[in-house]
């Protein structure tokens, strides 16, 4: 029997390198190589127990690797190929796949399912570790094109997809002003999102200096440190009324009011974050009957050929998307690697983590 | 100086008909002699005080009548035609309008406001009246084709538009499952909006027998009565997880939330209340993140165009809009009819009003 | 060995009834026992040497049947499930079915195929026989709701799939008026499908006068012999200066060239038929830069999801769709049923097939 | 009797530089006079006789200038704003305005037209004058953002505003590759517009060594020379099977047959050109039934929100729109200009007339 190392969820606090045994693929399934993978704020919540997964889950949901072997059926790849696979692994074949959500794929069954799409260090082993099992592999592997380095595809599992898909799923127009709440890795993806989707002026709105400078480099026309000035009323002055798009990016009461404060009346709230506890609509600040407002919320979505699109937008270099990663672990050290995204110190936004 | 009789805003409680002076059209503008309004239950907000105008205004914003007197500028109608003009009266020439949102007109000026395009009978004066002065006529002014009585068209200028902008806005496909919350005559025109754009299954909720029923004639599959039953489980059993979309038609906590209840994780609701107080999102009800859900809010839009269409919906007889008109008064009786309204006594629905 | 009964493309004019090898499924695959299908008109172009396959290929594609077998990897049904596939199948893994297209499936390949996803009878064996494989059956295996008989969801899988799509991908709105060029099974549905999606007007255009009778009975408002009247003229004095969306469903130069001269400066025609030879865009009958006019072609989609919602729509029974199938034989018969329906005998329209 | 100089169309070969009578504003028109236009393609045709215009009418479509008075009735605006209009001028107030499609603007009337909503020097006086009037200013004149010069906002009311709505009607998303065939000024915004619409490959196809070098300036990520290459091939090679959206810019049998062969078969192909003789549809390039292809066609959409958003995609200065200025001449000079212009010489690409 092989093994490998993986980081393991054993109980509330705890996430340890563990020798595990390795998996084999079976029918539908790759057996990936990690080659570099990224330790996401949700696995924060797993570790500190807010979010339940099972002890002895391995963790990790942003794989780049190798393909090692490929289960029976799986057609159009070979050992060897570089790829990646998205945080969510549609099936490609259920209700929920089939109407174009995969990001509520419900593997194979026939009913849409509230848990969401998301499997991987959730349900089933994830990639913080020397190898990763991808389901349904011939709808999740997507070949890394030539010439692409592994630190500058691994935000598109998860940061890149979710970001983006604030302006997909609002429908930034040629001109528009779209501002973006919170400057995390997430908010930035949204900044640079924004701007390739044609807005003509975006607004990144956080207060950490090193935050909203990298918004800049992001895209960001203008930036707002809220704690200095009234985000809201700023926006209405610089976009004449209200912006276009709000994009909330962080899964707070404050932000998500201030997103729907922000835009004007006949405007849009994306909201990417995930909310706790009560969050409640500002009424005050709308017209009667809620005027004519959408309020679109967006789950990470996944398979190969977003990556695909993802991957050339990377390809065309017009943001610089390695500038998130800022730290670098070996797998042996990712216990470290949690202690310091977990207290985000050092200026931490994205770690890159080293099989 | 000509006069007329009109229903006056007077005080908080107090809507009396007056003789008033008759207005004359300024540029742009057309004189309407009204043959049939309605009262709106936002009518009755203002009769109790609950939505401010200012005393001496005239009340209504559903006009029937014939052309008596064309402004400068108004081109390609004629003294004697008979029209309707939408609750709202969008100028087509603004921001919010050029950019498709012509119920959140600024009415000429170039920031989108955020009080909504809503003028008869809220800025501006009404039509519960013997003539009523349409604004932006050239925009709001139209037709009624041959062979329609004023009874079949009065649904037009409100109820139908808005009613049937939820399954615009939410976007119901063929074959889709819609539940509709709230069976009043702007849910019963939402019923019938859903079932004409393709929808297989349209719920209609509510617990008044006689509106349930209504609901059938109007398109319903299925009604559920919410007091007898959970609503939210019998839909979420009919449809095998979760309605496509939810139509909410009334403007509460309890019916905005049974709506994000009912629907899948990908699901839509269409929202058309007028809410007050405090409106929250139910969290423990949502995929993290909020799953992939989207949440339209819309006024009453208006304009010509939209006239033409709802007129030609109702010309084509797929549902009995007529039969929601329950009373008839003059507009010497319109204080007995308010008070009948006010009071939703004798099963009324809407009361035609002929000056 | 099990053996089966099977209609087999032979040469050019010869479809044969053979007694052929059953099959087994493999890996992704299903194992169908047809009770009931029918013949398209593609498999009479088939017949006739005019569309291409293979000698020796059981031909057909809309198979009703229950299932026999299920081979491994197939979650989710049982035997003895009655089930429909579409005409199409496919496999929600690639490129294509990824990007939404599944017409378009490559069935595994990365690449866009310019062939089309389109499968049974045409690049595999088809359902003209007493057992089908179904490829990709997760995705493709649709459950019959309880109450529908066998005869009543037939048209699912490729006529109502492709005659719906027609206002689908052409955007039908609420009070729209619609033309639907060419009254044949595939028209009809259109014809259904527009009064579903919510168009006041449909407009019936063919020569036949049976036809004519049931595009009324499908929904049509109006009908226009065009052999006896000028059928663009009509429907532009209908519409008041041109149809919003018109159809195309025959796949000629005329067809299509009148339903771009029959929608307005900014109309949508939704093309569905099948052309061959030389196709002209009436540039005389264009505004200058050709409008802002919108051209879709669509094959027929397929998938379990849409051949579920396609179901519903049967179950609401707001058109007669059964009363297209005007023949029946048993597949002993098949040649006999090739021959009435290749000349277009009797007034058939759909011929239904019983193994 | 105030008069003005202006470029008057005489006859088929003739426009001259007139004095003519200066005209004054009616209900709602400015008059606005003219700092800055430029001479378009289709000035061009009317010169040759080959666009029919009335002999003397004032040509040119393009206007940026001062207020220089206000009829009655518009409001918002100030004597000495600095203003541009679209080289279309909807009324907002129409059928066709109402409807979405301001660019069909009928002008009052309630019926669809034909002829397209273009009226400045084509059925009324335009803009290479020094003084012009412009219709439903209320819905046409937008303010120039501060900062902004003369010569960076004169290709916003027709080239820009055409080009860009190549990718807006096309729906480019994120990641997309697409093609635009013809690198003359509209086709370079258009380029310009995929690449800010998110298109993470823009192929930029001419024969013309200056316009496939300014294509890379504009945003083209690559540049075929189409005399030195087959482009359809190098395309699909560059795409991995087909571009996404292709883009038409020139009107021509062979742009137009590219882009549809370019495109793979799901794609869009979105035309700017205007047309003449024949225009014929490649069907061996397609798949059966055409496909599930979209073609889209535009003419140049106008109004002052659009104009306003246009001016902000310049303010943010991510595309040298400028330097497609090759040249510039004063009023007085236009005879000369219109000859450099009609004859192509010098690298002339827009030429900047000053009154």
């Amino acid at each position: 029997m092989s093994t490998m190392r993986a980081a393991v969820f054993e109980k509330k606090g705890t996430i340890k390198l563990r020798e595990v045994e390795r998996p084999r693929p079976g029918p539908g399934e790759a057996l990936v190589r990690v080659t570099l993978t990224t330790i996401c704020g949700t696995d924060v919540h797993i570790l500190k127990g807010e979010y339940p997964v099972r002890p002895g889950l391995i963790v990790g949901h942003e794989p780049v690797g190798v393909i090692e072997e490929l289960g029976p059926g799986v057609v159009g790849f070979n050992r060897g190929d570089r790829v990646i696979a998205g945080a969510i692994t549609p099936c490609g074949q259920c209700r929920a796949c089939l109407s174009g959500y995969g990001s509520q794929c419900s593997h194979g069954s026939d009913t849409f399912q509230t848990l969401g799409g998301w499997r991987f260090g959730n349900t089933i082993n994830g990639c913080q570790a020397e190898y990763v099992l991808v389901p349904s592999a011939q709808a999740n592997l997507a070949k890394i094109p030539d010439g692409l380095r592994d630190e500058e595809v691994i935000l598109c599992p998860d940061i890149m997809s979710t970001g983006f898909s604030a302006s997909e799923r609002g429908h930034v127009r040629l001109g528009d002003a779209v501002a973006v709440f919170a400057q995390g890795p997430i908010g930035l993806c949204a900044t640079a999102g924004a701007k390739m989707s044609g807005a003509s002026l975006v607004i990144g709105v956080d207060k950490v200096p090193a935050r909203l400078e990298m918004a800049k480099r992001m895209g960001a026309d203008v930036v707002i440190d809220y704690s200095q000035q009234d985000a809201v009323a700023e926006i209405k002055r610089l976009t004449g009324g209200g912006a276009d798009v709000a994009i909330e990016a962080l899964g707070q009461q404050s932000t998500f009011e201030n997103a729907l404060r922000c835009v004007h009346a006949a405007g849009t709230v994306s909201s990417l974050g995930v909310y706790s506890g009560h969050l409640a609509v500002p009424l005050d600040a709308m017209a009667a009957g809620l005027g004519d407002h959408t309020i679109v919320t967006t789950l990470c979505p996944g398979g190969k050929e977003r990556m695909r699109r993802l991957m050339n937008v990377v390809a065309a270099r017009r943001a610089p998307f390695e500038a998130l990663v800022t730290h670098s672990f070996s797998l042996d050290q990712i216990e470290a690697a949690y202690e310091l995204f977990a207290h985000q110190r050092d200026g931490v936004m994205k770690i890159a983590i080293r099989p």
